[in-house]
This record gives structure tokens, C-alpha cells and sequence, in this order.
């Protein structure tokens, strides 16, 4: 079994050298430096590799159960959940007036890569209730807020997302889950709901359900949602969360990975709960939980493929088999055999390139917030708005070939358990699917988030990318990716105004494509940082840059040409011909 | 739980309109006909859909478990075996001198598919005893020939393969298991194996092992290894096989899948066994064993991407969710979404062409050992040797993909283990990995393959699809796969004479460019048989392979640019900077 090393170095080279991380700071009037935040990432570090990692391996054998009505988590899960949050990670980028340290949001994604490559299962309970926190904080009203808040920035309690339902997964519209207003201003909510991590475990504390559901007059579809705040506890008479509520776990979900992690089967029986928002706007409250999640799940990817990485370098450096290109008698570590290197570059090509890309948008997420200037904020929202999917969804594709090609490495070895790569595939596989398929977000992309302002807001990505492009003249990295930014221009105008089956048959391509672009962007920009100085650090990205640009980007090619195609041939077999 | 569905009519499509199946076994002299092919494939699909699948779900849930010095097969798999053997399944194609059938290799291979399709764990028991056979049958002496092979070919007894060990797994050349020589002629064998399949099992008989050791004087590396057969039961002084032979399973390993295939460490502590083929040749017989193992493995990736595309296509015809084109009210089946057919048609454009592709090859492995013709035979058994890399690991590859891409139509029900296509997944990934990895195939093309007869094999191989090319003249699918395959020759001739880096860089992605082109030529010869008739067979055929060349052979353009990019990119970073 593998240490964990966090990534410390990577992370201070993109704040000082790459990202601007004291001038965006300045810019929104935070008063942090890379100084600090390397130092917040360290001890972040800290946590994850010596609390978090040594509880992988085991999670996944022993799982978590239920035992008669109670969830069980693995055996460490609980108390380190409790260090975790004595230590303050549970809060490092809530809103100080939810009693939050209020840290920029680039330290909060980072440490989300570093619990997904140390322990997936363990950083879904954190980010789970983060998740919640953002909902209530922008939608409760102040009573809510004031008692559920605090606690659950503090780490005390904790938050679960309801939305699913057996029949009603993509296709919210179809939801069955009711709730009836009562007499004192609460909601009685009845209804089973599906696939609900984190919904119960053995913590201690609240466990605050967000919950999906219809009132009794609502219109139907989409329209007639709302949200409702349903706590595992209810308040008793002397301000004590001691009243159980009328929700039980149904089951834990068998799953082909997370095993730590309990997902649960949800029955809410007359359950009492509170509006969140108003009434049938609960889509919209919803989408604040998903959009600060969805980018959390794109670096779930990433984290994995890290962690995969690390072990899969280790093992290369030290696996003794086959013959040196010079015909050697003796055999040679398995690194120096091309095919090998080459599984291994693809997976460190994309998680650098996604690390400051990851980071890149973070901070485009605080100017959102804090940034004095409201044009600013503006435009710092849209361009979060259309990265989220393609964070979400190409950090996934790509963080699940990674963990695979990791996984080759070992050869027969990866695929017993022993070695724990074989987790790391089962455990990637679930972030391509939950908050939103990544089909779903590739058409939220080329459906929703091409045509924002008329086309203007993916067009000025595409300047940013140009005009950075243009300051590194004579970089491979930068040639090749203005070939091909100069065919996603072509292919984005292509699809302008694309009715909804040319969209759905171009969407999974175009956003792989737009990763690559994006992540030919970082690596460019990390290729010029690197030009000046000659530490092993910035070789490496200045030969991982080139790396992207040869063996990477043109599959961009193939993409466009696909695309191009256009939904004739994918739309003419009949249904029932399938 | 779906049924499975044997593709028995799109095996008949092959037989009579694509591969000429008549004519090619009169060519050989083999009294079989389309008709009574199909006969067959139709009864052996029978026996996998009812008997074999029914199992595969338990059987992965139950397991091989190890109980005291014992393996224990999930319930039901002991008898399926013996019903299997007993309605000659097991002897299908072996030669009419050892008790087989002589049935060509075509319908062998098929049967596979469907076994893998069905239960991929349980094909492993017949797959594994087949290769064993053939080995013996090439290489041992005439005794242990009339001894063993008899109830091996008639599934009374089962074989296994013992080369791995935990120092030696692609090169062998470390191997240290030892065979010391006995006055009788017999060796003792000591040394432990681990990775092998079917080692032990509760089916009664014997169970036949090939275990590679190295003899005492043996020269160091490939060339110091022999073969040797050690049986679990021995000989005993009345012909009965009951004295219990040195070898015991050490454990069973924990696999990521296949879990009702008992994978053992094998302990052999000075057991008795005996020389198969010249001493120090014994690379040579495992060879036979592995080129037949190798098409068998290919297949597995396709015939589980075909029931995965089976159970994903059911499902999405079924499953209500989102909105129609025309903005109708209702929800649709997802099988209308353009993006969940995309990935449905991925599957069926791979399996299709695939099955056509191992059909074709199946048909040049029975020529090579049956035709009168000398040249023919060596004609054929070069283009065997150049396909088999091929089908192992572009079919497991392509395979792989198709059961995540099936998962993945799921969405978070893919995930579960309730539906069984997780198990899909977790079970294919081995195929990409065992007898010699995915990379390891990709070498043997580019290094061993493409360089057969000076490249006159593969520059004969091209021309095959060319002349087909050239008779299908303005089918879409005809004009893409001539473009395909005009950069598929360049790239070939690029990698004449390179080096090993320069084909290790290479090899993985020149693979799958040749397995494009390969499907593009057998997409080809489908459009053109199914040009003439308007059955729904034939429209889907035109349908599929529009699709292909739309949106799937695009793919080789990238992967010609990236290996045309050379080693460089890959061979810079020094190897202790990964």
C-alpha cells in the first residue's frame, strides 16, 4: 500500500507562477496570499494523506451497512470525521457570517481533489453539506439559516441532497414526492427518494435533508417543484434537536464502488420539513446545490487520477520486466518502456492541465462573488456558468481513463484488489454518472451554455485563450492549440442554433474537444511560466506541455470531424430497431 | 434481470451473404454447410442463454471460495459443466483423433461469444481446456497425448495454464519455477504460480496443468524454459487417475471481477509431471496455447458488449425520461435522445463489425490447417498471426468501452449492482489484461507482425480490403475506410524499421487505427451484401455502417497524428521525474 503525497509543489507553482493568485485576491479584496494559501494547503494535505488516506482501502472492504434501522459507517469513518471538522475543514470556504473562514474558493476545490485521491467516500459527507449549506444560505429564510447554518458549517451536523426518485432521475419534471403545508407553517413530506449519499451514518449530529417535492396545487412538471429542508431530528420544546423525524433508510444501495460511503434508499413518511425558497421555485434552489457540486465532482475525477498516478509511477519505477531499448541483458524498470510512459503522460497531462484549470475557474468563482464591480461579477459568473459541465463532465471522462490506464500499469496486479487500483476505477466511475450523466452536462453545454449572451460569453473564453496563445509565439504547446481553438471556433459556430437532436448528437464530442482546447490553454500558460527557470518542477511541465501538444490534442481531429458529421446517421435507425 | 439473446441471425447474415462460408469450407473440404452452421450456433446459443447466463449474476455475487485446501464453484456452475460436456460443447472443434468433433473454427469462436456473453467466468473453464489441448496436441508425445487428451477433449477432465509468476509476468525470461528429471522419465516440479485460472475447481475429474520450469541446466531467459503437464490426480498402478499429485491452491485471488472463476495461487511442491515438447522449447508450446487463447479473449470483449448493448438498448426503449425533439408534453423512451443512441450505436457498430472481423479470421485459421494447398495454408496462417494481436486487443479495448458506455445509458441504475451492468464492466476490464496485456499485443503487431515477410503480409492484408473497396464503390462507408486505410498505409510505412521506442511509442494507437480500418472493411462488405434486400436486418446494416463511418472511423485521424508526432514527446521526461 502507497503513501498519498499531496501535490503541495504543483499547487504553489500554479498560485505564484501561473494563476495570479495575489493579484486576484487583491482584485476582490480578500486578504490572502499564496503564502498562506500553500501553507492552508499543506496542513490540508496534512489531513488527507495521514487521517483519510489509511481509511481507503479498508472502506471499500468493509462498506458501510445497515444494521437494523441505523447506517453504519467503517470502522475510523466517525472519528475522523470528527477531527476533520475540529480542524476546521468542514468550513474553510463558508461565509464567515454562517460561521465560515470564508477562504477563497481555489483552497476549497483543491482540498476537494486532495479527500477525492485520499478517501472519495469519506469527501462526499464535507461536500454533500457544502452543497446543502449554499442552498439554504441563498434561498432559506432567516429563522432556517440561523438554526441549521451554524452547525452545519461547524461540521456538527451534517447535509444530504433528495432529488432522485426511481422513476424521475434526469427528468426531474416527472417526481412524485409530496408535500403538504400545515397549520404552523411546516410541510409534511411523503415520498421515496433513491441514490441519497450520505443520508444517514453514524456521525452523530443532524443529518439536514434537502428534499424534492410537489405541493398539493402545484402545476405540473418542472414548474410545480419545490424544496424542502427535512432534518433527521426536529427541534424539541428546550431548543434540543431531539425529535426523530418520520424519515428512514429504506436500504443502502449495492454499488460497483464508494462502498464507504452510505447511499441510501430515502422513505419519508409525514416527515416535517420547511420550504426552502418559494414555493415551485425549488429547481432553481436546486441548481445552487448542483453547480457548486458539479464542479466538486469534476475534481473528484482529477483527485482519483492523481492518487492512480502516484501509485501507477511508483510501481513503474520499481517493476522489473522486459529489455531496454540498447538490448541490455538484464530487464529494466517498466518506466522505460514507451507504452508505459505513455499511459503514464496521458494521465499527468490531464491532471495538471485540470488542476489549473480547476483553480483558474475557482477563482473566477470568488470574482463572481466579491468582486466590487458588478460588470465584473457578471462576467466572472458567466464564464464559471460555462466551464461547470465541462469541468464536471470532462474532469470525469477523463479522471475514469486515467484511473484505467493507471490500473494497465500494474498488469495482472492491477486488477486484484490488493493493490488498490482496481477501487480507483470503480470508485471513478460513479462522478461520470451522479449529479447530472455526463451526456446531461454535455448538452447543458452546447444547449444552454453556447448560446448565453448570444454566443458573447464562449467567444470571450475563446479571446482570453487567444490572447495568451499570442504571448507564447513559438511554444509547441501554444501552436498546436491555436489550430485547435481555430477549429472549436469553427465547430462552435457550426452548432449555433442547433435544434435539440444536432446538439444532442454533437454534445459529448464538443466538450471533450473544448476540454482539450481548455487544457491546451493551462498547459501553454504553465509552458511559459516554466521557460525561465530550470528546477526539475519546470522541466517537467515544459516536457508534459509538449507531450499534450503531440500525443493529446489531435484527437481534437477526430472530434470535429465527428461532429461535423452531423445527427443524420445517429437518428435514422428506427427505435424498435435497436 | 434481462434474458440473453443469441445473435443467431446476424450469424447467419455472416455465414451466407458476407464471408462465403459454403465456399470456404468446400475450399477446405469440410462437409458443413451455412445451414447446418447456423444449426449449430443455434443450439449452442440455446445452452448459453438457458443454462450459462442464468448463472452469471449469482455467480458473481457467491464467488469461488477456497474452503480448507478446496476451491468451491458458485452454486449451479458443477452441474452446468457436466451438461455442458455431456451435449459435446466442449468438443466442438477439436480433431476427430482426440474424441473431437472437427467442427470448424468459425462456429468455436462464435460459441465463445456467447459464452462471454453469457457467463464470461464459466467460458473461462472451456476456453482455458481448449488451449491446453491444443498445446499437448502439438507438442507432447504420443503417450501423454492418448492419456490426457481423450477426457480433456470431452470436458471430463479441464486444463489450465500455469506461466505466471509474481516476478514473471510478461517477461518470462525471470521465471524461477524448477523441474528436476526423475530416473522414470517424469520431472519434479516446484515453484509457485500465481493469476491461474481454473487452476481448481469442484467439478470432479482431473485437472490438467501446463506449468512452465526451468530445468537444471537450463541457459538463462526465454530460452531455459520448458513445458511440462502435471495433473492434480496421477496414475495409479490400475490406470485409474486417484493418487493425488504435489500441487495445492496457496488462494484464490481477489478480483475487481470474474468472481466465480477461481483465479489460484498454485503451490507446486516437487510434483510429478512430465516434458511437453523438446527441452528448452517450451516458449514454443506456450505459444500454441496462446495464439488460440488470444482469439478467444478478443472475442470475450465483444460477446460482453454484445449482451451489454442487448440490456442498454432494452432499457432505453423502456425508460421514460425527458423530452422529444417536437417538444411533445410527455416523456419519451430515451432511445429517442440522440446522445443515448450514440452510445447504443458505438456498441453495435463494434460488435457487428467485430463478429464479422472474427468470423473472417476463424475462416483463415481452419485454411491454414486444412487447405491442400501448401502456399495457401502459409498464406493464411500469416494473415492469423497478423490479426490475432488485432482481435485481442482492439475487440477487448472496444469491448471495455462498450460495457461502460452500456453502464453509463443506466445512468445511476448502471451503477448499482442490481441490473448487472457494473458487473459487465468490472468482468470485461480483465480481457484487456490477461494473455499479455493490451501494450504487450500492440508490440507483437508493430515489432513482430507488420515486419512478417518483409511487410509483404501486411501490404497483402491491405490489399484484400482494397480490392473490397474498390467493388463497393459510392457506399459512403466504402469511400471513409478508403480514406482510412490510405493513412493507415503511410503510417505503416512510417514505422518500417523503427526502433523499439519508436514502436512502443507507437503500438497502442496503431492498433486501434488498424482495428478501425478492419471494421471499416467488414462495415463495407455488410453494406454491400445488405444493399440488395429491405429486411430489417439489411436497412440496419446500411444504417450502422453510415454510422461508422461517420462518427467512428474519424477517430483514425487523430491517432495518425499522434503517432506520426514519434517518440520524442514520450521518451524525454527522465524516469525518475514521473
Amino acid at each position: 500500500m502507497f503513501n498519498y503525497i499531496p501535490p503541495i509543489d504543483d499547487y504553489r507553482f500554479l498560485l505564484t507562477e501561473v494563476l495570479g493568485f495575489d493579484r486576484a485576491m487583491a482584485d476582490i479584496g480578500k486578504e490572502v496570499d499564496a503564502d498562506l494559501a500553500a501553507a492552508v494547503l499543506e496542513e490540508a494535505g496534512r489531513m488527507c494523506a495521514e487521517r483519510l488516506h489509511p481509511l481507503n482501502r479498508h472502506g471499500d472492504e468493509e462498506g458501510s451497512r445497515l444494521v437494523g434501522d441505523k447506517v453504519e459507517t467503517p470502522a475510523g469513518f466517525a472519528e475522523a470525521w470528527r477531527d476533520f471538522a475540529a480542524a476546521g475543514w468542514a468550513s474553510l470556504s463558508a461565509a464567515p457570517e454562517h460561521g465560515g473562514q470564508g477562504l477563497p474558493f481555489i483552497l476549497q476545490l483543491w482540498l476537494d481533489e486532495m479527500m477525492a485521491a485520499a478517501n472519495l467516500s469519506f469527501g462526499l459527507f464535507p461536500g454533500l453539506t457544502r452543497g446543502a449549506c449554499e442552498a439554504i444560505a441563498a434561498h432559506a429564510d432567516q429563522a432556517l439559516k440561523a438554526t441549521y447554518l451554524p452547525p452545519m458549517v461547524s461540521g456538527e451536523w451534517t447535509g444530504a441532497m433528495a432529488l432522485t426518485e426511481s422513476g424521475a432521475g434526469t427528468d426531474l419534471a416527472l417526481l412524485k414526492t409530496k408535500a403538504v403545508p400545515q397549520q404552523d407553517g411546516s410541510y409534511q413530506v411523503t415520498g421515496q427518494k433513491i441514490f441519497i449519499s450520505s443520508g444517514d451514518h453514524d456521525f452523530g449530529g443532524n443529518i439536514v435533508h434537502l428534499v424534492l417535492a410537489r405541493l398539493p396545487d402545484a402545476p405540473a412538471g418542472v414548474k410545480g417543484i419545490s424544496l424542502f429542508l427535512v432534518p433527521k431530528f426536529l427541534p424539541d420544546a428546550d431548543g434540543g434537536f431531539t425529535v426523530r423525524n418520520a424519515l428512514s433508510v429504506g436500504a443502502l444501495e449495492k454499488k460497483m464502488g464508494i462502498h464507504a460511503q452510505p447511499t441510501c434508499v430515502m422513505n419519508y413518511d409525514g416527515a416535517t420539513g420547511w420550504l426552502v425558497g418559494e414555493a415551485n421555485r425549488g429547481l432553481a434552489a436546486m441548481f445552487t446545490m448542483m453547480n457548486a457540486e458539479r464542479l466538486m465532482v469534476g475534481i473528484q475525477g482529477l483527485g482519483i487520477a492523481g492518487a492512480a498516478y502516484q501509485q501507477a509511477s511508483g510501481y513503474a519505477k520499481e517493476r522489473l520486466q522486459g529489455r531496454s531499448a540498447d538490448g541490455a541483458r538484464n530487464p529494466v524498470a517498466i518506466i522505460e518502456h514507451a507504452d508505459v510512459r505513455r499511459m503514464l503522460l496521458n494521465i499527468r497531462a490531464f491532471v495538471e492541465a485540470g488542476r489549473a484549470l480547476a483553480g483558474w475557474t475557482a477563482l473566477q468563482l470568488d470574482r463572481a462573488h466579491h468582486h466590487p464591480d458588478a460588470s465584473e461579477r457578471a462576467r466572472a459568473d458567466a464564464l464559471v456558468a460555462l466551464l461547470t459541465p465541462v469541468v464536471k463532465a470532462g474532469f470525469t471522462d477523463f479522471g475514469f481513463e486515467s484511473a484505467v490506464q493507471a490500473q494497465q500499469v500494474f498488469g495482472g496486479h492491477g486488477y486484484i484488489r490488493e493493490w488498490g487500483m482496481e477501487q480507483y476505477v470503480r470508485d471513478a466511475r460513479i462522478a461520470q454518472i451522479y449529479e447530472g450523466t455526463n451526456g446531461v452536462q454535455a448538452m447543458d453545454l452546447v444547449g444552454r451554455k453556447l448560446p448565453l449572451a448570444d454566443g458573447a460569453v464562449v467567444e470571450g473564453f475563446f479571446d482570453l485563450i487567444a490572447a495568451d496563445l499570442a504571448a507564447a509565439e513559438g511554444l509547441a504547446i501554444a501552436e498546436r492549440t491555436r489550430e485547435a481553438l481555430a477549429l472549436l471556433r469553427a465547430t462552435t459556430a457550426s452548432l449555433r442554433g442547433a435544434g435539440i437532436d444536432a446538439a444532442g448528437a454533437a454534445a459529448v464530442d464538443y466538450l471533450r474537444f473544448f476540454a482539450l482546447v481548455a487544457m491546451g490553454w493551462m498547459w501553454t500558460r504553465m509552458a511559459v511560466a516554466a521557460q525561465e527557470t530550470d528546477s526539475p518542477l519546470h522541466e517537467a511541465k515544459r516536457a508534459v506541455a509538449d507531450y499534450f501538444a503531440a500525443r493529446m490534442l489531435p484527437q481534437s481531429q477526430g472530434l470535429a470531424a465527428s461532429i461535423a458529421s452531423g445527427e443524420g446517421s445517429i437518428m435514422a435507425l428506427a427505435a424498435d430497431a435497436f
